[in-house]
């Protein structure tokens, strides 16, 4: 077993309005230290797969076919556990 | 400046409806290796303060107070940049 976890944030271009939204409640709140809160989401994906090459392809497939919408998003891949 | 990221997942006890709905999804698409998939979202935090302390007190405060809903949700913390 293989767990992967899949990063997606906006790309860099698209404005995060939730993100801006909270940094400006987290300034009301007092907490002016804070210059900026970017909002990101994660898929922690298992896989009964343990040779790494297949899970960075199954991976990929998934997340570009169906987690990550291209047209605002970016993904990055972070490999959790290996479990034989 | 300090970059923080918050990882907001469901506490264990807590049923992931997404989660569980995308899983299907993929093991539709033919990736019947995927046995679990589990959402969760993180929030990237900068704050102009270099005192890790006061960075951490800082993080858990607005944790608490506004990003994390105790009732369902559990948070991780892990510091990503420090700028001088």
């Amino acid at each position: 077993m293989t767990t992967v976890r899949i990063y997606v944030t906006y790309k860099p271009s698209v404005f995060d309005p939730q993100g801006a939204a909270i940094t400006d409640s987290v300034n009301s709140l007092g907490h002016t230290e804070v210059k900026q809160i970017v909002v990101g989401k994660f898929f922690d994906v298992t896989l009964d797969e343990n040779d790494l090459d297949k899970v960075e392809e199954d991976v990929k497939d998934i997340a570009e076919s169906l987690l990550v919408n291209f047209n605002m998003e970016t993904y990055k891949t972070e490999i959790l556990e290996e479990k034989a």
